[in-house]
């Protein structure tokens, strides 16, 4: 009767980036904006820090939905970016299910907007397909809580784990010592409280 | 130990509406008044767009809880119409049940004042008749956000999904090729959000 | 894969209300006190007016935790009332596990202050004991609303059904003509909304 | 010491609506999108329905902020409008202050995007001015609440009278029967709840 | 530079209850309706208990906004009873004008439905023909809090003083020698905590 | 026009501890149990700390609203004690005033059970006898934030102003330098955040 | 069909009090500080108070996560202390699982800062070796709500329990007439409302 | 009886930082620490865009208060710099009121932590000296919302305006034209929503 713990493991896990678009963005009301966009950005930070292989999607770039927030191209320069021609559910879209299938990773860490559809959608049918599905829900957002809880019991329900990006980061770094700077450095960068417990700890022990 | 995704599909799919009557629904505090007469108004204008079969209930309407609301009636011209005599659950009367069985779904996606009575009653009852249950959460209302929490535990743990009608929609659509500008609309007319998008966007490219 | 309906049935239900003590319900504070007192009263009145086998139980009323609320006295004079010398969890009292027995019923009603304790725990021994156990969440209160969470998943997975007072007396009565003018006075005097309703109604038609 | 009632009259009133604009409409937070759109819509309506002087205008309609809402366009075919090259304060802009003048009206009734920005600004202007001031605060929206408390609070003092939507048609109409059916009309489409006492009362009332 | 204490004085005040109906009732979300119900009736309560000369009045009885909440008629059969034919602002009608002068008195206690007309006009009135004004704030309801706030800053302002039934009271009784019962009934029929107190209290005490 | 700076000065202030007695605590749901014993021993902690003159009083202390919190009693073993026979407005208490104007100080800082009551009548007294009143807000409580709210509204436009605990202290105590163990101490008891920085930074420094 | 209540034994388990460092508790803000603070030491005694086996660990003292809060090193003076060397998940550390597994106990009581981490990784690895796992959630922090609902869904989906600090200790106790005073006085050092209690209780009783 | 409009001038404007520390920062619990930080390092950046003269001021950097969050520091490197060396309120220490007056400016923009007296106290003193005090309230954070509530109140009431950032750098700019990159980089990069729409626009037209 003891539960199996599916645990995230960096040798095995791959990032989808699901629609986080300029226009989409502006129907994020779950979630602050300021705080969004740092969850958002750290979530790419970690994908980048742990070197998963990422996979940005967008769905109708060209038109009020908007493009995919600069930063995120930036930072993911040679990562597969397919610009869906019309289907909601990325997993309907072949170039993206081959892009997935190719990174050979069964753990898939899944972020997007809007939360119900852009995230849940996919995420249903990667369960289906067999694999493990990671929600990184603080940097998935949508028009407002009732919606969230609504997208959250579904896709709990149908296997899916809830996550945020910090623990994320933690589950795929399973140890400081691996590397303490890069983990500290990624945290610092993106939450406050972090950074100031740092900034009081050099100061202090600078002269030391 | 995969699960199954069960997908609403547009051709295997009913609509049903309950007890959304004038009275009932100053009972409804869990959302606010100009948001869920929006989402109700969305749900049904999403099943009309989709065309799928939709059939109206009401309790009492002689009484205090008030006539259907006028919207609905209008949308639904031909709509089976069963004015319950006295059944609470829907499901007990079956002029209601025969028009579910008319339709010949197995999908249902139900919404309803009050949510833990009008909805989650036909929903449990329609479960264990083995249709498969949606439950567009957002044009559902009741008394206050406790209740509506334990009247989706009832119901998740049943096995019914819960839904928006914004994910409804993009579910039963599929591919935005399939009408761009059908589903453009529906959004436009009920998110203020994406209605702004789509007005900066038409500006912007009217004059290309 | 159905999964059966398990309904109230006022045939076959008993209804248990645990330490609804004068001290005690200060401690609730994750309902207001002017919606928490009409809850229990409404519940206390259903159990009378469907004429469900109803068990008062207390925990030490002689100490701080002050006796049973006057009015739930009053109003089943005749129950069966377990002042439990000491046992927190009352299914560990005899008394109260032989007046449940007493009853013949399987389906058991419960509510009481504070949630996670005093309804919880006798809802995880009934269910051990294969009662069908459901919870009245709104006239159960506790000390805030993270420690309600945390107790109604503890319940909820166990196998209880999460009610409130509104929807148990609807699935109970069934039908609004086995008696339209109790319910009717019923949810008249504990829903200020329903009785708005109803003296619009009556002022309406009153000289028709 | 008696306070002197400065009230709306509808003989000497002008709106002033300031830069709703369908970019600057995704920076509104503090109001729910749904309900915004809603007392915007009323606010123009009551405008309209009182015959009041009204005055439109945006800031950089070129660039990001987007252009006026087209209802509003729509809704004020022949009002002023002024499309402000770079003043922030609308104020500053003296075709805007002309057109004010313009209206020969002493008392205002203002809202905008943002609040503490496109209404303050013109509100403190048009205080030191003489003017009496009326801040439609339901039609005026900004990041969060918090800012709206600083905008409220500074406006308040400098002698602004803060007014919602309702309340401003309500003191313009002074008596039900100047136009029954107008102000009727008016509420019932952006009020649900007064829709619904409406549609229950036609209901009863019909067949008398 | 001292602020004189103006202080309510049960030999100078009078109760004013302005469009507490069944109907408009529906409109006020501001406060719970349990909690505000309790509310009004407190009030009323206390209008009896002190002596107060009341005064009722409505606005369009005959249609949707629907009769007045009858247990207020009947708490006071012989107050004078204004049923008005249009006037929004009750102190625009003669006969309520000519009834609070008809009591002498110079400090009027206001409540109504909802907050920013029906209470906000009147009071701002009698301000400034110098009456002294004391809002019964959790006795007056309307849309929604953001409402309440502006409504409550342009009362203020204008010099009305904010109160609460329960302030109320205790500033009209002085002293608890004056009646200890009688203050004490109305508190414990009021206030659950107060009437938990109050049991606990006696059954301790009643041996003694 | 400019506004003088009416500061607390340690050698001109007293402390008014009005009704925080044990029944009438379970009436407070402003603010949550924990941080309310808190905020209370915390002022009572800087009363005692600045040595300012502090006098307790109560309201029927032998009937529900319950003794004296026996933490205060212990704190202030010597300081007058009025156990008012009736009086609500602690002010109308003759012994109550002489022990005011026997402290000799024209600064009061006030807090108690309930606000709007407890505190609010003795600071319109104080005000109307030209004491600079300071109202301690986080050690005075009541039934909600909406009576808060009003209370803080006609405190203030009599001239109160609306301290905290922390800011007294800080006010009261000018210059760290003054005794920097002292108010760290009194810091560290009250503020679980400060008193972790503390730890973390004896920690740290403990080696150098 | 029925479902085991697993149910806490004080012979049977130990508590893990995970990383409640002094840098770490800046992070959590998901439960205010003054409240946290108590409910941590509350766990603490009640941990003391049924002499469970308690396990301390840290992570990372040396550096900006800081020393373990000096309250917990205190109270459990002979405990395990297993400052991790740099594994976040606890369990991955052999001296933290042996000495879990020197405790001779199959349930383990486990809070920490933050939930999702220090918390929930444990708690996922301890139910996978088949030990019943109890989470003690108002003594665990995060972030934010929207984290800890994530995390409780993980972990409850996972077959952890959800508790408070309240019920495990209630329990633990079974019954009250096993240490009546005991359990009493735990309760009144950690709920000022149940102390207000036992205070009215004891002066009212103390002369009998 | 006009109220003049006391507007912020960019050429008579200084900036005072008072007391962001990195251990204070922890105690900031009414702004979630995301927007905080970004409100704090947008009015840092609108001061030195503006060009305006900057104080920046500490309280006890080598204790447990930490030192100024280094971005601030790195941002104004020739700024003057007071160390406090134990005053609480700034303007208590000689040399910060040098060089306030060093800058010959009359209005006082100020930010700091926490509210209630880093920002507080200096501003009454301010506002005393005859300066017109502006305060940027969301750069500024205390301990919860109510701290903060009474805060505002006693700055409101001596005469200081209510400002956030935003606002601040909006009646600086006064035009547009004055510079349009300039101000829209500094929303772009402090305003989510904005940068959003600015991404949006500039690729819609980039082909133009």
């Amino acid at each position: 009767m003891t539960k199996p713990y599916i645990r995230l493991d960096k040798d095995n896990a791959a990032v989808l980036l699901v629609d986080h678009q300029t226009g989409l963005l502006s129907l994020v009301r779950d979630i602050d904006p300021d705080k969004f966009k740092n969850n958002v950005l750290a979530l790419a930070d970690l994908a980048n820090y742990f070197g998963l292989p990422t996979i940005l999607t967008t769905s109708f770039e060209q038109g009020p939905n908007g493009p995919l927030v600069p930063e995120l191209k930036e930072m993911f320069p040679s990562a597969p970016y397919i610009a869906r021609p019309g289907q909601i559910n990325a997993w309907d879209n072949e170039d993206f299910v081959n892009a997935v299938k190719a990174t050979g990773k069964k753990q898939l860490i899944i972020a997007g907007v809007v939360t119900e559809v852009c995230v849940a959608f996919p995420a249903l049918s990667a369960l289906e397909q067999g694999y493990e599905v990671f929600i990184v829900t603080d940097a998935s957002g949508t028009f407002n809580p009732m919606t969230r809880d609504a997208a959250w019991d579904r896709m709990s329900t149908a296997g899916a784990q809830l996550m945020t990006w910090f623990g994320t980061a933690c589950e795929l770094h399973r140890d400081w010592r691996n590397d303490v700077e890069g983990l500290g450095t990624l945290f610092s960068n993106h939450i406050p409280d972090y950074r100031n417990l740092i900034n009081s700890f050099t100061t202090l022990t600078a002269g030391k």
